[in-house]
């Protein structure tokens, strides 16, 4: 397996070009939220939007929009019934993420089922927490080249592949990679990543970073990345280790890292990663 | 064209008289924010407040009054239905901002109707974001005198002028500006201000910025500034190259500078012109 | 007139005794806040809760209940409808502020009958914003002792005591202050209380600091020491002095300065008067 | 009695072992906040989740779901209503705090009912506020072993022993520590705490701190501890002796420390106490 490093990060947060707006850097649609965990995909919302991806837009509870705009002007917001209206908002996605907060009910399996049917080729999709308990549950298949990521923790990736934890070998699990033919983000607290080229392991995380949220700002990061940066393994790859390590950093003043504090601290961070890889190539 | 600099600002920002009040520094009422796009209008409203207009009221659909109150308790808040509460708001205006998050429906185009119709000489009118779809759709002209700002990305000035985007030379939104007889700030990561006297282009703007809310936090700027400042074109301009400066200077610390972080610094940043603008004047 | 200083600070902020609680700091019950002016008692309950009142209630329009708890949970809410649940809490107040953003209609004027109604020997209320335009329009009097304050700009203060702003001289101030037998807080640029005893000027305050909501700011901050220094006098002075002197400080490195960052500082500077008394004290 | 000292924090905040998961840190279930005090169980919720506890949940009136969001969408929120799923998310706890906010009307007496037939034995239950009022109003006992703290002050400390305040000496306390059969924190600018084992008094404790929600946050605290720690009693100690630590430290300069800043301050003290442990560890 290869070990991530600061590389994997100057190696996609390059200096943005001057000619820029806000299309350049993608549009990603969030998916999740229901009545109870609407934390959740404010928690993405958040870790998306200050990753830098262009325009973010949430569809949730409508129970949760004033919440998310009292934290988060910068994001639009749809109510989450099955309307034209969310078809069409789907339609103009560059990533699509679903999962965070979803919850387990027959709206969220709805929700699921029109996602991954409109799906189109040209889009990613991130499936995170209770959307991949529904995709275990429904023995979906993505049966043609999709792009999709998944990021289930241990027990999720139990029930997506069957294989019991003490399974969850580096062959087990990349043999599953090649199965579902997606992306795998299998986070612990040395999260890995499979996918159909390569086997990637994380050296960092802290356990000041073990608490409820986490995985929501990582999906929202790594929506954020996918939708801005080109090389798409590279920015996922790029996304968990920069999650890591900006928790680590944290982590040495901080005995409990939440995690809207690493999305709060992700504009200076990719800063100081743009800068090394400059200086880096200043050097060569 | 004349190139914008730090002198449009020490011209504009200069330290208040102290028998002052807060009527002294203008009345802004902002319109926009559907129940999708909360968001934009109270980004507006952040700018339009922190930038030192006096008394900020912001007519938003009802869903959106909490968001804004738990993130500003110094707005006003009014229902956006055509009460005569709101036409009573209106005609109490110095400045009225149409447009962030207003959407393109006809409840969104029977209030830029209503705007328009009872605009009053002395006031002055910023058309932002949907509202310059609206216009343009509807074939409005502006067939007397009147005070407007317009606000477009090159996607809503190909709407508004016809001009397609490889079209629009400084020649011929020249033309256009002295058709529609308005001030033009057409905005691109160069952003460029047309007015019946001049053309200036602003020299600043950072990719770092390129991110969905940044426009709405400039109209918010600048309906604040025309509340305030005397010299009315002076106060576009300052607004237009305050918003680029300050961008600029988190974006050396920041990857990507979020629109509600520019408002958040602009008490600091204008304290800083008022007094380069007593320094330089000390010196004469 | 007696000029204020730093020593109606030192005179008023003191080292708290080891043996309080919560009760030893008293109780305010702020009542305001309709449909479009929630802000406003937002940002008293502010100044009141940070400037050290030690139970802090507001009575609003329950559409302000979720932006007042996101901002501020330590204060308690209560609709604002005449309840016995209403009576019963004006019946637990030390103080009363009636009026930030109270509005002109029947509801707010049923709500200052009961109040000035109900308000008991022991009780201070302070009456600003609408309410003292209600109480003028109803030609109300306080025809027995009463402790009220009054907090009148200059506009509220014609329609208070008959006197237009031009003969609002000294001499005029203190006989209509007699006629009321209350005390007036006559906010300008350069504010003065006059009281039954003494004419005060405040040699402070700030241009940086005429924004919508500073009058809310301050009336929260008279309701907080009223309810927690004994001497009240010295406790309206006091009041009336930190609110400028902050908006000074803080106004020498902004161009504005928002109410609720007076607000915010309050805890930080109370302490240094605190400390400058003690220092003072120990010179003795 | 022994007095608590900085030896019973770096005793039990030790440092996270690197193979941990938010399921490590414990589940709390909060339950408390009615119409009118919903700022209570927000509180509480902050303290809970920034002093680490791994999930934390709230089980609130609908009402403050909102506002419990906008300020921390770490945790997650529940209906109060007496449903299938409200008995289900109790059953998951490892620790149930009742009380902050509750109120004292018969719903408010249904949850506690509830709550404490429910209760299983390998749960924490922490009964504070306005449950200990309903606890005492009810002649509930205890009546085979629980694992209960209660955490009064000397009013509810009246109500529930029926002691009155004069009467509250240490032995009378401790005879009743034993009657009820429960851990007692009994809370005033000097809290004493009762256990089976030992009896314990707080050294620290700033006037500062009398402030409404002190109460709420440091109940939040207790819980968090339980759910994380493993030394019960021990953890019970630290969870007071630092939420006074953090109070007076705040406290040399802010002459009023709110309740939410308490909160705000727990990860970078605990962390200091991490540390502090270490550097002890290895001078042994």
């Amino acid at each position: 397996m290869k070990e991530l490093s600061k590389e994997n990060l100057t190696a996609v947060i390059k200096t943005r070009l001057q000619n820029s707006h806000k299309g350049t850097f993608g549009r990603s649609v969030l998916i999740g939220g229901n009545d109870s965990y609407g934390g959740a995909i404010i928690m993405s919302a958040e870790a998306c939007v200050k990753a830098g991806c262009g325009l973010t837009s949430v569809s949730t509870a409508e129970k949760n929009h004033t919440a998310l705009h009292a934290r988060l002007p910068e994001a639009m917001v749809l109510d989450w019934t099955l309307t034209q209206e969310f078809n069409d908002l789907i339609d103009t996605a560059d990533v699509i993420l679903i999962g965070p907060g979803l919850g387990l009910d027959t709206h969220s399996q709805h929700i699921l089922d029109n996602v991954l049917q409109q799906q189109k080729s040209s889009q990613w999709l991130v499936i995170d927490g209770s959307a991949i308990t529904l995709f275990a549950q429904n023995h979906y298949s993505l049966n043609y080249p999709k792009q999709v990521v998944f990021t289930p923790h241990q027990m999720e990736w139990e029930r997506l592949s069957g294989l019991k934890i003490i399974d969850q070998t580096v062959e087990n699990n990349q043999l599953w990679q090649m199965k579902l033919g997606a992306t795998i983000v299998l986070k612990s607290h040395r999260t890995e990543i499979y996918t159909a080229n390569a086997k990637y392991k994380n050296p960092l995380g802290s356990p000041a970073m073990a608490t409820g949220g986490m995985g929501d700002t990582l999906a929202g990061m790594i929506a954020s990345f996918l939708a801005q940066f080109k090389e798409k393994e590279a920015a996922v790859c790029a996304a968990v280790y920069l999650h890591s390590f900006i928790g680590e950093e944290l982590g040495k003043e901080n005995y409990v890292v939440l995690p809207t504090e690493i999305s709060k601290n992700l504009p200076y961070y990719m800063k100081r990663f743009e800068q090394l890889h400059n200086k880096t190539e200043e050097k060569r």
